[in-house]
């Protein structure tokens, strides 16, 4: 079972807050890159494109966490640590597409069109909110 | 010897641009967490007090990853990966005073006055600049 996002923060997956992805590397190090996200209960997806640093390590360890603060008040946050449960490229242009009409609003996501698109679905184990 | 921000994105750290910070926990999955910073050539510097979690990973873990993005531009921002080379109660609260100034032009921090200021010297292991 997932943790929940609050209802006192859920507006912070409609908004187009560029959230903050941390992955390990194969030693074992965090790295952390922006990512589009969105939230379809009781999941926080992410896309990527295969070959990329954040799907290398996702493939190799599901452990991430996520930050996500409202573009309006750095002070005002949802921060999850979670588990990769799946990774998928079935749909996964569509997602991208989604995610670009709700960050760019272009519903066609701009990117290389041969890139494999992949969609992560990531459960929190932990959910913390600030603000 | 670290790696150097790139002159093209040390604006970044003159602005009000509040970081992400991944670190690890005991268990090794990552978290991360908004952070104030400032940078010191040739370190990222950050500020917490004893005892929060962030503070009880860098102790244990000294590998850790930054993110800061332009506050007027998502997609323009430095990530690093770097190593606590340093940890240290001393000059903290001007830090901490520092910091405040910066990004809310208080220069004395409003946090509890009684708790343990402590100062993380981060040296950038890799750098990446996007935008």
């Amino acid at each position: 079972m997932g943790k929940m996002i609050p209802a006192s923060h859920m507006d912070l997956f409609e908004k187009r807050a560029v959230a903050s992805l941390a992955t390990l590397m194969p030693s074992g190090c965090p790295q952390v890159t922006p990512v589009w996200v969105m939230y379809t209960e009781p999941y926080v997806i992410v896309n990527s494109a295969v070959g990329r640093v954040k799907d290398r390590n996702m493939r190799r360890d599901a452990r991430v966490a996520i930050e996500v603060r409202d573009p309006g008040n750095p002070y005002r946050y949802v921060t999850v640590q979670g588990l990769v449960v799946e990774i998928t490229e079935e749909g996964a242009r569509d997602v991208i597409n989604a995610l670009s009409d709700k960050y760019l609003g272009q519903p066609v996501y701009g990117g290389p069109p041969d890139e494999t698109r992949v969609t992560y679905k990531i459960l929190p184990q932990r959910v913390h909110v600030s603000g």
